[in-house]
C-alpha cells in the first residue's frame, strides 16, 4: 500500500541489488520510517527475534529469505546440509510460537532437496522466497475482494453516508506483505472510491491499532479515528459503527478464533447490538486438529513490561515510560478466543462462510475426513 | 486506608492549624507520593481544575473546604455575600459537569444563611465541610458493610481458595475521603482476613486503575495484579474471576449505570460467564429523574491528549510521551452506560438491592412518587 503516494511493500528485494532484503523496521513506527536493509542471515534473525517485523505471514517471507541469504552467504568449504541445518534451527528459535515461520522454513528445507550445486540451491532458494511473498500478496488481495462485498452489501443496506468499520489491533499490510487481512477490504473499499470511516482500536499492551494500524491507514489516505479499547462497546452501543472487521492468529476448524487480546470482548459488544462481526484470515491460518478453542488452544503470556512500560515520543526521542507502581504484579495474556457464536462470518481468500465446521468445509472440501 | 502502614484519608485539616488543608496531590501517583497544602480558595479551585485531586466525593468535599477557605481568607472590607458569590461561581467553573460539586456548593450557601457574624461563617462553614467529610466516610464504610456479605457468600459457595474480584478505574479511596466505594467491601473483607486477590483494569486512557488502585491496593497490602483492560473478558471466560465490583458516576432510577468507559464491555464479559457484576455507589450518585441510560445520560467527551499521550516515569523523572501518529484523529469518550440487564445488584449504604426501578425504591422509599 501507499507511503507519501508511493506504493510500498513491507519486505521486499533490493532493486538491482538481489543480495539484499529491504523492510521496514516496524519498532519506530509512528514516529520514524526506518528501512532496514538486510544481507545476512543472522541480519534477519534478530530483525525477527527484536520485532523490526512482526505478523504471522511477514515472519513466514522474512525467514524464506533468510534461508536463502544463509546459503548465499555460506563458506564454500562448509556442506549445504550443514548449512541449512544451521540455519533453520537459528531461524526457528526466533519466535518459538509461530506457525508460519516453522511452515516457511520446512517448505525451503524441501525446495533445498531438488538442488544440484550451491548456485543452483541459492536460485531455487530466492524464487521459492519471492513465491511465498506474492502467494501471500494474492491470498490478501482475495480477502479483500470477498470482504469488499461484504462492505458494499452494507452500504446498500444503510442507504447513505460513509460506513462505519471498527478493527483491533494491525492485521494491516504491515502485518503481511502488501494489502493486509483485516486491512485488505478496506483497502480494495477506499481504492474503489467507497465513502469509509475506520475505528481502530489502540490495542493495549502493544498498541499496534494506535501505532501501526493508524500510521498505515493514515499514509494511504484511509480516514479514520483511533480510541481506547474501552471506547469499542460505547461506539457500538451508540451505533456508529456498521461492521467490525478483525485477523486472526489461529482459528480452529470449527471457527473458533484466537486473536489479539480484547477481540472478544469486541465481539461480545457487537453481539449485544446486533452488529456484524467479521474475521479475515488466510487458510493458512486454520488449525484443522482443533475443535474447540477455549479449552485446546494454548494462550501465550507475555512479558510484564510490555504492561507496566509503553513507548512513546518525548522530546523527538523514543522513549519508554513506566506505567504502575514499580513493584506491582502484572499479567500479560497475548490472546483471547472468540467463541464461534459471536463470529457473523469468516473472510477467506477463497471466499466468505460462517464460522461453523460445515462452513469451513464446504470451502475447503480437501480438508473433509474421508468417510 | 493506609499507606506505608500508616492510615491516611485524601483529604484533611492539618493537625493543630484549621487554616490549612492537607491533600495527597493524585498527579504524581504512583510514582511520587506528594502532600499538598492548602490556604487559599485559588489554591483550591486550581486542585480540582487540575486535577490534584479527583473523584465526585472528593471534589465535593474539597469544594466545601473551598468556601471556607474563601471566607476565612477574605479581606474584611468586602460584602461577605459578595465573597461567597464569587468562591461559588470560581469553585462552579473548575469542573463544570460534577454534580457534587454543585451539590456540595449549594449546601455552603444554605449553611452561610445562618451565620450573624463573619467569625461565626467561618465557624459554620467549617463544620458543614468536616460533616460532610465524616458523612462520605460512612457513607463508603457502609457500602463495604453491605459489599463484604456478598464476598462472604461467594467465598462460601466457592468453598476455598481466594476470592478474585475483578475493578475498573479508581472507585477507590482515593476518589472519596477513605474507604471508597467499589474498593470498601474489598478492604473491609482484607481486613476481616478473607484471603482475596484483586484483578485491577489499567484503565485506559487516564489509567486510574494502574496509577492509583493498584498504588492504593498495594499500600494497604491487597494482594492485585494489574491487567490491561483487553485482558479481563479472558480471565472470566477462563473462570479467574469470582465477582466484579465497580463504581458508578450517575445511576438512573432504574438501575441503568453511567462509569468510566469500558464498564458496559466488562459486564457484557461478566454476563456471558455467569460471573456476578456489582456496582458500588453512594446514593448521592443516583440520578432520579432519569429512566433511560443510553438514551437520557450525556457522556463527556475529553481532550484527544489524553489518548494520544500518556505519563510515565522515565529516568527518574515523569514525563509524557506520544503513543500515536502526530497528526490522527481521536476520540475520547469519558463513560459508557451499562444497561440495567447486566448488572447483578447494586450496593448503596443502605443495603443490597437489584438494578430495578422497584429494587431502589425499596432501599429508598422516601423517592417513591406519591399515588
Amino acid at each position: 500500500m501507499k507511503i507519501h503516494g508511493i506504493p510500498y511493500r513491507s519486505l521486499w528485494v533490493k532493486q538491482g541489488d538481489p543480495h539484499t532484503i529491504q523492510l521496514i523496521d516496524q519498532r519506530y513506527l509512528p514516529h520514524k520510517f526506518v528501512i532496514e536493509e538486510i544481507r545476512t542471515l543472522d541480519e534477519i534473525a534478530s530483525a525477527i527475534q527484536e520485532m523490526h517485523l512482526r505478523g504471522a505471514p511477514l515472519i513466514g517471507v522474512a525467514a524464506a529469505f533468510g534461508m536463502y541469504l544463509a546459503l548465499l552467504d555460506a563458506p564454500s568449504d562448509q556442506s549445504l546440509e550443514k548449512i541449512m541445518e544451521d540455519a533453520s534451527s537459528r531461524l526457528k528459535a526466533t519466535r518459538p510460537t509461530a506457525v508460519n515461520l516453522q511452515w516457511a522454513i520446512e517448505r525451503q528445507l524441501k525446495v533445498i532437496r531438488r538442488m544440484r550445486s550451491k548456485e543452483e540451491g541459492v536460485q531455487l532458494l530466492f524464487e521459492e522466497a519471492q513465491k511465498m511473498a506474492e502467494e501471500d500478496v494474492e491470498s490478501c488481495r482475495r480477502i479483500g475482494e470477498h470482504g469488499l462485498r461484504l462492505i458494499e452489501a452494507i452500504r446498500a443496506k444503510k442507504g447513505g453516508g460513509a460506513v462505519h468499520i471498527l478493527t483491533h489491533c494491525n492485521a494491516g499490510w504491515l502485518a503481511c506483505i502488501d494489502w493486509g487481512t483485516a486491512t485488505s477490504p478496506m483497502y480494495q473499499a477506499f481504492d474503489k472510491g467507497i465513502d469509509l470511516h475506520i475505528w481502530v482500536n489502540e490495542t493495549r499492551p502493544r498498541n499496534q491499532g494506535a501505532s501501526l494500524t493508524a500510521w498505515e491507514l493514515g499514509q494511504h489516505g484511509v480516514s479514520h479515528t483511533v480510541i481506547v479499547d474501552n471506547a469499542s462497546g460505547y461506539l457500538m452501543q451508540r451505533r456508529k459503527i456498521d461492521l467490525a472487521i478483525v485477523g486472526s492468529d489461529r482459528t480452529t476448524a470449527t471457527g473458533d478464533v484466537a486473536n489479539k487480546i480484547g477481540t472478544y470482548l469486541m465481539a461480545l459488544a457487537a453481539h449485544d447490538n446486533g452488529i456484524p462481526f467479521y474475521v479475515a484470515l488466510p487458510s493458512t491460518s486454520i488449525d484443522w486438529e482443533k475443535r474447540e478453542g477455549i479449552s485446546e488452544i494454548l494462550i501465550e503470556e507475555r512479558r510484564a513490561e510490555e504492561v507496566t512500560h509503553i513507548q512513546g515520543l518525548c522530546d523527538g526521542e523514543i522513549k519508554k515510560v513506566l506505567l504502575t507502581p514499580r513493584e506491582t504484579q502484572v499479567a500479560n495474556y497475548a490472546f483471547d478466543v472468540t467463541p464461534r457464536r459471536l463470529v457473523t462470518a469468516l473472510i477467506t481468500e477463497r471466499g466468505v462462510c460462517p464460522a461453523t465446521e460445515e462452513g469451513l468445509l464446504q470451502l475447503f472440501p480437501e480438508k473433509r475426513m474421508p468417510p
